[in-house]
């Protein structure tokens, strides 16, 4: 099978709204009217990003999500996606499904695959994703203000807790949702959406709470204090068992691949805020607060007993570790 | 030095134009006034798009100019570009070098780097380049007509010498002229603006003429003649030596890195197409016509005899070589 065999059998539909799409030197598309584009690249590198034992359909599914995640958290609906895809060789089985996943989230958000294009190497894929926004109401990591309150979209750690355990770095067992967490992430793309004019600043939680929570700090020069027990997870067995209790910490606090957006927001709207994540059926919750930043920008936790946790780790840094 | 580190030093400056530029999760931007955005991706593979000795600077360089070529190829005006660089380790020296060419290749265009991520992996460079373009004025392949003239920018085959005699598979010496056509290419940008409403279709060579001309005969279903001594090229002494000719035709017809512009026009726009290639200091010339499609839409050659040329070399193809 050749490059163009290969994008014209799996990676190519007849555009809905693009006025060019696939099959040219570049597609032709544009924002909704009044609205401006959010756009972003993410690759995925296999061995960095995903374990080379997973599922091509979870792969194609996670690259999807993965980018959505970056739209969700500027408050943008997704509608376009280009795709470059690195193959060490042409395995159809191994295409059929990794492409069966693919479609699968793109059609779950209605966006469209405009182009992209195929080439050989170290398996590696990588997306742009284009999503509508108001040119001016795109939700940003630089409007927290003090006195915000600080949320979270879900529960944390159960991704970088599982991908421990399936390595083999953590000696014990991770649920089958653990699992899921880490392999098929999902963008929260319907509560970025609804958190515009809500929420004052947002991020998605892809390299770990704490450098994100830094990210928003530094952008909007605050501090953040977050409560640790608030913080939802799936972990609190872990979290109480004194042998696993400074890993399941770790995994709370600085492992990534949990996708759930970080964001502030006002305390007067705190229901509304409350409302709208029963709502999306997310179990989010009121992790912290904004406060005044007196020298630099920092990031606090506290635990139960309101003492601050001396926190080493800062987060995942593609560099940093190996 | 950390991923962000990185970013912040090398690849980070206030975005002129975006409303949101580099450093959230998402750039915010949109198309000039009436007009779309073209949008096209690439990746460049080590050992795949160039060879491991290759100078960064000309390799930031040239992820510039090959994405550009597809923009150019549209007829569209280069605006932003986003940047995914996955490396293998930090090596400071390297990446201000390759960070120079980039963004000597971005300037030179006004192009604005609003984004894009690093990572850690086997050598790879993916960039998403955004151009405006009127959304029904775009070039596209599909516009070719009966009794067209079929076009070429510039000089073909000398890159794919140049690269085959780099890497020992042909033994002779290529020219610095020769080198540089394979090193850095140049995005015929300003060519392709002026032929908007001259051009009825067009492609960019970056793959070889045959695959090219045969995409252009495809999306027009049309038959593409081309005469083989009308092609511009360096190789006409390789051309003229018997234990060379084969080799010198081949790279002539179907080795890529060409980055020229083929495109059909009317027969009557013929002195206006001329004058614009004169006027854009590029060599280019008239190197075939396009005919009617019999069966199927294909491309044939012919020799300075008009005797048909039998071609075995289709182009490059991503899976087919290895």
């Amino acid at each position: 099978m050749t490059e163009f065999e290969l994008i014209g059998r799996f990676f190519s539909r007849r555009a809905a709204s693009a006025a060019v799409g696939n099959g040219d030197d570049c597609a032709v598309i544009a924002p909704s009217a009044g609205q401006a584009f959010a756009v972003t690249t993410d690759t995925l590198v296999e061995g960095r990003h995903f374990l080379p034992t997973i599922d091509p359909w979870k792969l194609g599914r996670r690259v999807v999500h993965v980018n959505l995640s970056d739209l969700a958290a500027m408050g943008a609906k997704p509608r376009y996606a280009l795709l470059s895809l690195t193959l060490p060789r042409i395995d159809e089985s191994w295409v059929t499904r990794f492409a069966d996943g693919l479609w699968h989230a793109l059609d779950e958000f209605d966006v469209e695959l405009v182009g992209g294009n195929t080439t050989r190497g170290p398996l590696a894929i990588a997306m742009t994703a284009f999503g509508d926004v108001p040119p001016e109401g795109a939700l940003l990591r630089s409007g927290a203000n003090v006195g915000n309150e600080v949320w979270v979209s879900g529960a944390l750690g159960d991704a970088g807790w599982a991908l421990y355990c399936m390595i083999g770095d953590i000696k014990a067992e991770a649920t089958a949702d653990q699992i899921a967490r880490y392999e098929c992430p999902t963008a929260r793309v319907a509560l970025g959406l609804a958190l515009r004019g809500i929420a004052t600043s947002c991020i998605d939680i892809s390299d770990g709470l704490l450098s994100e929570a830094q990210h928003l700090a530094s952008a909007s020069n605050v501090c953040i204090d977050i409560q640790l027990p608030a913080i939802p997870t799936g972990l609190a067995t872990q979290l109480a068992a004194p042998e696993l209790a400074a890993r399941a910490q770790h995994c709370l606090l600085a492992t990534g691949d949990a996708y759930e957006l970080l964001f502030t927001a006002p305390e007067t709207a705190h229901r509304d805020v409350d409302a709208l994540l029963r709502s999306t059926g997310l179990t989010g919750a009121c992790i912290g607060s904004v406060i005044e930043a007196d020298t630099s920008p920092t990031v606090r936790v506290f635990d139960a007993q309101s003492r601050q946790i001396n926190v080493a780790t800062q987060g995942w840094d593609h560099f940093a570790h190996d």
